[in-house]
């Protein structure tokens, strides 16, 4: 990075922000490093500010000088999305973490987006709500609307798309916005709501993120099924979906992930394609809802379905679905990790898995899969050692098999991971002629390309 | 308009369309009027359009020439949006009206922009299908698209920003595009699906539309109550919306409106402010749902729950609601109607609709009121003279004084109508600097300002 810029520039953002910018090693290093199989790679400094306009200076200043602005969360993103690959200052959003407003009657609520989703349900608990985007890590508020996060509780909620009603921004110039009001609808002009949301930090900076709530369901209930085969477990999700069967999770756990979870938590599952589900309502509706999938299930091959309705029972479900990355990194020491998704129009999903297990049998590697399989989503976590040659072309290779196959499929190379680095290959693809107009409004919007520079797509 | 650039254009137009490009004075004057109080504003010729490629070559000599086009559904629109304001071509879908393609399996469908949300209906019925977004009036789903419209069932199913997947579109430059894959979900790249909804032709034009589709309900159920009190209705909407009773409708009918309702339809409703509700469920849920509604209802004033369970007789209870706007032209003969909405929090809605009531007391006019105040939003419509320069400023000051308050509650200018011409003015106020940002991206994607130009705001 250019010197004569950043001289200046530190300068300005040390009078700032004083301790709350930094140079250190550690604390670049800290916000260079991804879980996945990313290389580490260093932001110049790191800026930690506690309110908008403070984050509404930074970016003036940081356009003055033409220096990249990389918000950052909580580091959970897996597709190199927060790495400071053109330099740059990495924005931490770890001390703007208060929660601003909870309208409990309008079941709307609005944080900073430092703000994590187990902090926003606990703030809203005692009122009877909660959030219900669950991607799994405990991410931000505002890293989750910027990658448009969604995970197990999506087949009934939605994403971050469906659920998030306004956001505080400061875009490329300094200028504050607030994208549109909280109300439930509105037909006033473009939405820049959903415009910033998915865009990884490329269009505007989020710093304050509006998001519906939910009453707590008055009954809630979980179970676990395994299946004779793969392909009974996926008919099952497809008839549920198809029948309009509004349950909350349907989580598609592969043999291969059983067998980890068993031998890292203290559960005992038959090691066979398993169904982790979850059902709200009523208690009348639980019920049947609950009774018409296991109906469903029995005649797939599924067999000994087993409920969770005790609290700790079910949270000891979902933590065990949960920490399942946990559990893989420790039962593949040393090895790197390329976490992948896609996403099918769920009549082609089973199609996609059986032809993506094929692939994983052929080059005889290990490839646990995990899906949000309601929505059509599913993970590959691929333990391999990013330092022999042959691993990263047989991975890529993997990799790229999958999403081609799946975008064949009128699919999208990913369902909840987000571009980042890793698949902004697949753009072109994926979107043909209407990338460039992508690129027409990022340019439009930043046009000395400081906000994320290298994600998403290249200019 | 300017003949040297009309002239070739209007050769051009006619070799490629033939008899599908008209000039005639009787089908400009077709294009050129709204129902409501908008002046007759005729487009300089017609173009009729067979498939998106006609689409692309008929933007792209627009683009050339510098005319704008203005893309036209069934015309139902309410704020202007459709009208040649600049001169230019109006284009009209409604020979695009094929069903291109059911998913069943994937509960969605897609269709080209001059289909109506009956003919949507009517294909998919025979699948045990149904498209849930109803604005009243029979529009076409790429108009329901341009202009974020949604209705009766938005409380339940969203507007269609929530049950659009993807658009096949016309850019300025004749550009086609298809804004993403139809999958349930996606994190790649920026969502321009959602720019394109509600951007009312002005940054593309809209030739397919993919919606999500929904199973037929096991059990709908109807029910119409009177109340003592506005407040009392208002009330019992906020209560079971708060209590997450997902209801699919619940509409309110001012006590002006239910006598005119009486009046031209076979109907006697008590004169009294009325809540017109609908339930979908399984047989158990709905009844559940409906007994809780009821039991809120008794609460505040409600009083003779009519129960309407027959097909036939809820047909005729929503027909009757549908048809409200021609019952209210029949009523006034030879009156001018703005007809208005705004949508405010939920919270904040007795309050609106109070203050408005009292607005319109004060100043002694005739305004019946109908909401979709599941969501915050209610229409005024209100008859006068559009020649009278008195009723013309005794207007203007009642809907800028409901704006007005709207957004200062938090609001929004319009939930479902669109800016078109007619709020534009409220922009500025609604979104402040964020205004510029939207000019900053028409500008990038339209640079001739050809795509319906001087709607939602002037450049």
């Amino acid at each position: 990075m250019n010197n004569i810029k950043l001289d200046p520039l530190f300068n300005q953002l040390t009078s700032l922000l004083g301790n709350r910018f930094s140079v250190a090693e550690a604390v670049r290093q800290h916000h260079g490093e991804e879980m996945t199989h990313y290389d580490v790679c260093l932001p110049d400094a790191v800026a930690f500010p506690l309110t908008t306009e403070e984050v509404s200076q930074i970016v003036t200043l940081c356009n003055h000088y033409e220096i990249p602005v990389i918000p950052y969360g909580a580091g959970t993103a897996l597709e190199g999305n927060f790495l400071a690959v053109g330099g740059g200052i990495s924005m931490d959003f770890s001390r703007m973490d208060n929660v601003v407003a909870i309208h409990g009657e309008d079941l709307d609520c609005t944080v900073e987006a430092g703000v994590t989703r187990e902090q926003l349900n606990l703030a809203v608990r005692d009122l009877g709500l909660f959030f219900p985007i669950d991607p799994g890590a405990n991410a931000t508020l505002g890293g989750m609307a910027a990658t448009r996060a969604s995970g197990t509780n999506a087949v009934r909620y939605g994403t971050m798309r469906d659920n998030v009603l306004s956001l505080k921004a400061v875009m490329a110039d300094g200028t504050i916005i607030t994208t549109s009001s909280r109300t439930k609808k509105s037909s006033a002009g473009y939405d820049l709501t959903r415009l910033l949301v998915g865009s990884e930090g490329t269009l505007a900076v989020i710093t304050e993120v509006t998001v519906k709530l939910y009453g707590m369901p008055e009954a809630m209930s979980s179970a676990v099924c395994p299946f004779n085969s793969l392909e009974g477990a996926i008919k099952t999700v497809v008839d549920t979906i198809q029948m309009g069967i509004p349950i909350a999770r349907i989580e598609l756990i592969d043999t291969l992930l059983v067998e980890i979870i068993n031998r890292f938590s203290d559960f005992n599952y038959p090691v066979e394609p398993t169904l982790f589900m979850e059902f709200h309502g009523s208690e009348t509706s639980v019920k049947e809802q609950a009774e018409m999938v296991e109906e469903i299930a029995m005649l797939h091959g599924g067999h000994a379905f087993q409920w969770a309705t005790r609290p700790e029972d079910r949270t000891k479900l979902w933590k065990a679905r949960h920490e399942a990355f946990m559990y893989l990194r420790a039962a593949f020491p040393g090895k790197d990790f390329l976490v992948t998704d896609v996403c099918v129009p769920i009549s082609r999903l089973a199609e996609c898995i059986h032809e993506t297990h094929q692939d994983i049998k052929d080059i005889n590697i290990t490839a646990p899969m995990v899906g949000h399989v309601g929505d059509g989503n599913f993970h590959l976590t691929i333990p391999y050692d990013k330092n022999n040659p042959d691993d990263v072309t047989m991975i890529e290779r993997l990799n790229t098999r999958l999403v081609e196959r799946a975008i064949k499929m009128g699919g999208t190379c990913t369902g909840e991971h987000g571009i980042g680095l890793g698949k902004k290959k697949f753009m072109a693809q994926e979107h043909g002629a209407a990338l460039n107009y992508m690129k027409t409004i990022k340019v439009a919007l930043d046009p000395k390309n400081i906000l994320n520079p290298h994600k998403i797509f290249d200019l």
